[in-house]
């Protein structure tokens, strides 16, 4: 009677709307009722651009056929760059990991998307990754070094170990991204996992 | 290049889903990217559902014709019901308020809707809101209690004021919520309004 989000057979439009809405990640049946009602309340043009571009958006991209990042062509606009440095893949663990690298504005060269890491318990192995695809692209496009980026987790730690025991037979530098104290962090406030890191990782200090 | 959430006239599918996305209240750029990738990665069916639902809510849903809160019909279910008891008014301010007082099980009335409350700074003066409707429901339908629900924030309190003005010479019973501390609440933790008026409003003890 009064949009019960567990209801998915419900006949009540805006019940349906919520119930949809809730399926989002981080977003419950509270969020979901706010989104809907705030979306009623919109002049019809808003409900309507948001439809299409769902709709769009799930028809019209794709993964790129080289790294695997999501594109609207058959390459994504970073493949199909010239000035990129295509000797160079920077293996990733999902396509949001693209963009925040790309904002750091310290890398020219290719991306490589593995769409998850290897999770035995989440039934995760080699297979369900794009892993053969980058062996292939290492072994056949000259590519001279490897830069592992995944997040600093397990799982993570030990993809980057799997790939590197694939990678260093096929003769190209594999390197991993520098673990330690965020600039601006604060000794006190870092956990020891990444203070043992730091220490670990430190630097001949130049000068 | 990279789904810029500020461009909206982009070519990029993905980036028109991540800007219709991030319009949502309490969604930001960043949300609505991960969003938008959830997204992406579904089954095709979960795109299409919530693209429909967002137009079948926008094109079906309207205000009823009696309360004002959103309905599919011409009545809502709640005024369509024989059983609710049709002298007792509830006025609220959002269609959202209705089901938090419905989920409390303690009123058997219909409800008002106001949408919105009045708020001359933001140019919402009494014809904005559904107040004329309230009056001639009040004088047409015998109702006998009218119970102002509205939030307890300064231009909630001054809209009951201005609603119990126009509604006593009606002849109907005005009757506000109680507020106080919060059941479950502790003194401790309780804000100096809400003592403030814990104390006013103090009920004789009886036992």
């Amino acid at each position: 009677m009064l949009h019960p989000p567990t209801n998915p057979t419900a006949r009540d439009p805006l019940a349906k709307l919520i119930f949809e809405l809730a399926k989002l990640p981080g977003i419950g049946e509270k969020t979901a009722t706010r989104l809907a009602y705030h979306i009623l309340k919109q002049e019809d043009g808003y409900a309507r651009a948001l439809s299409d571009a769902l709709l769009q958006a799930k028809t019209l991209v794709r993964l790129c056929g080289d790294c695997f990042s999501f594109t609207d062509s058959e390459r994504c606009v970073i493949c199909a760059a010239p000035e990129r440095d295509r000797q160079t893949l920077c293996v990733i663990e999902r396509p949001a990991d693209l963009g925040s690298i790309e904002r750091a504005h310290a890398f020219r060269g290719l991306y490589h998307v593995l769409h998850g890491v290897l999770s035995p318990l989440d039934g995760i192995g080699p297979e369900e990754l794009k892993i053969s695809p980058l062996l292939r692209r290492v072994s056949e496009s000259g590519v001279r070094e490897v830069i592992l980026a995944l997040n600093p987790s397990v799982e993570g730690d030990a993809t980057s170990l799997y790939l590197t025991k694939l990678l260093k037979p096929l003769g190209t530098r594999v390197s991993r991204l520098a673990a330690g104290i965020p600039v601006g962090g604060q000794l006190e406030f870092t956990d020891r996992q990444t203070l043992a890191r730091a220490l670990e990782n430190r630097l001949e200090a130049s000068g």
